[in-house]
């Protein structure tokens, strides 16, 4: 059987079961959450910590034809700040793996750390260490740690936490990050406000640390980032928190530049297209009132948890089921 | 200027220049370590944290045509706790990000995990999570954080810590992982015994969590793994100690199979093969002797600390200088 061959859910199982349960002890740390999280998390002598990591790889997740350096700076911090942000933790500390091939510029690999400094200027905690390989293809995997914000306490969201009874809502909007790549991809041309607005979307994601820290501050308890598409992202909450969930399609958040760059696809963008690093979360509708005004970003609620199988349906205002397809993003298909 | 036409030295100040000093607080956090040393540390509101990662990358670290794939799991991780153990760590939580080409087959890589959970169950930490993506280049990206034992407190040893007076000693036996190495790429025949001794050497090579534990309990605070060599990765620890280093050739310790296999060139192979995963170490002779008698490991001292431009020399019983290749592992040469 081969990689290609099966599901990454089945695979990140099986390897699961070839780890066992290790017997030894863990002296004075108690392990929280392990493989299937945002992020790994575990309670120390004092205080939780949450671990998690993140990499991009030429070709497959970033062309440097329609990437500029620094914005891969950014997007590879940001990506592993939106999964400890959708954690309610704030990040600290970061290693970098490169694996670089020798004819890549200098100049280029510097610029690249200036935007992960600029990521981390502006959502929180620091490069200390790591690893500079010779690789054949070019990759960038970032390990960052985390913890709540001092008046958060132990206090963490997780992906297994939705009741039924909870509305689903979701930070910002969703969909322009996909745009932007379709746009990259097929040189689509638009004003020059569209195509930085697009293109930004999918370069210079913003993860929603600050959105993250208030949710839980607020007493949302399940949340997880919209890293492969709203409803493959929404599906693993619904499956780890064994609940359905139900949207309704006219409430999903779409901007003015996606409706009108892809009046017909804008739908399927939101629901399906990957990376827009936005929260998707559940929680009783009061508690979701009672966050929104300390927020720094739109809230849209967009659905209900149910009870039954973990399965995520799209109905439009007429209640009629809307097709999904579930994946934004194949990694081996 | 390319990757390929600067030293990995040098590319790591460029990038450490890049980053900065962010202004932003750590909150409760203070950093003690950060990009130049073998793990990342910093104290939490209880307790020291070390962190780590390191990258092996088919074609370049390993070729599945002459490793096995429990083996490539055991080492993925051993590198790592060595760089755990070169602090005076033990090894806590994983995250280990999978580059996985499509065409790999699935028994391969659970067999692989089992083989991290064989190093996990042996030399402590377990894994946590991680990240599988899509790569035309095999690579496995381990991150790892650690902490000191608790009698230990916040007691960390480091490069930098070396002062003139102190003796130069190492744990174990150096070469052999080179060794193995050319005996694989050579195809060359050794008795069944003398293969299977340097293939493991090279293929699952022993963290040495146990001896690096005692030896800072013992007191010694200056401390690395040899991963790129003796004379390499000692000139790393004189560089951050502003010390010089002077070794005695005839006390380098190398085993019987080493020298009846590569009798001209076993000398060589043990100061400048990388990857043998002992400690190298500097402290005064009476915290060495004081260490000893409760290791696992034999110890070996060959060597001293002087003042001085942080050279290494090496010297013969006639106090002749052996001339010696610096780095044993190019990485972009």
């Amino acid at each position: 059987m081969l990689v290609r061959e099966v599901s990454e859910f089945e695979l990140i199982r099986l390897l699961a079961e070839a780890l066992g349960s290790p017997a030894q002890s863990e002296g004075p740390f108690r392990r929280r959450l392990s493989i299937g999280d945002d992020a790994a998390a575990w309670d120390g002598p004092e205080g939780t910590t949450v671990m998690t990591s993140d990499a991009l790889v030429e070709g497959v997740h970033f062309d440097l034809d329609n990437t500029s350096w620094r914005d891969l700076g950014w997007k590879s911090m940001a990506v592993n700040q939106s999964d400890v942000a959708a954690m309610g933790c704030e990040p600290l500390y970061s290693q970098v793996t490169l694996g670089l091939r020798g004819d890549l510029p200098v100049e280029g690999i510097v610029d690249m750390y200036r935007g992960m400094a600029e990521a981390f200027g502006r959502y929180g905690g620091r490069i200390v260490g790591g690893d500079i390989v010779r690789s054949p293809v070019f990759f960038v995997a970032v390990a960052m740690v985390g913890a709540p914000s001092t008046e958060q306490g132990d206090r963490l969201m997780t992906r297994a936490a939705a009741r039924p009874g909870d509305v689903v809502a979701v930070t910002g909007s969703l969909g322009c990050s996909a745009a932007g790549l379709r746009m990259l991809r097929g040189r689509l041309a638009f004003d020059s406000e569209t195509t930085r607005h697009l293109r930004d979307a999918h370069g210079r994601p913003v993860p929603r640390v600050a959105a993250g820290d208030a949710l839980s501050r607020a007493g949302v308890a399940a949340a997880i980032d919209v890293s492969d598409g709203l409803v493959a992202d929404l599906g693993k909450l619904s499956e780890a928190s064994h609940v359905g969930a139900r949207i309704y399609s006219e409430r999903v958040p779409a901007d003015g530049y996606l409706r009108s760059c892809f009046p017909d696809d804008c739908l399927e963008l939101a629901l399906s297209g990957g990376e827009d690093y936005e929260l998707v979360f559940a929680a009783p509708l009061w508690v979701v009132e009672a966050a929104v005004p300390g927020m720094d970003v739109p809230v849209s609620v967009i659905g209900d948890i149910v009870s039954g199988p973990p399965e995520v349906t799209v109905v439009d205002a007429d209640g009629r089921t809307v097709p999904v397809e579930r994946g934004g993003w194949e990694h081996f298909g």
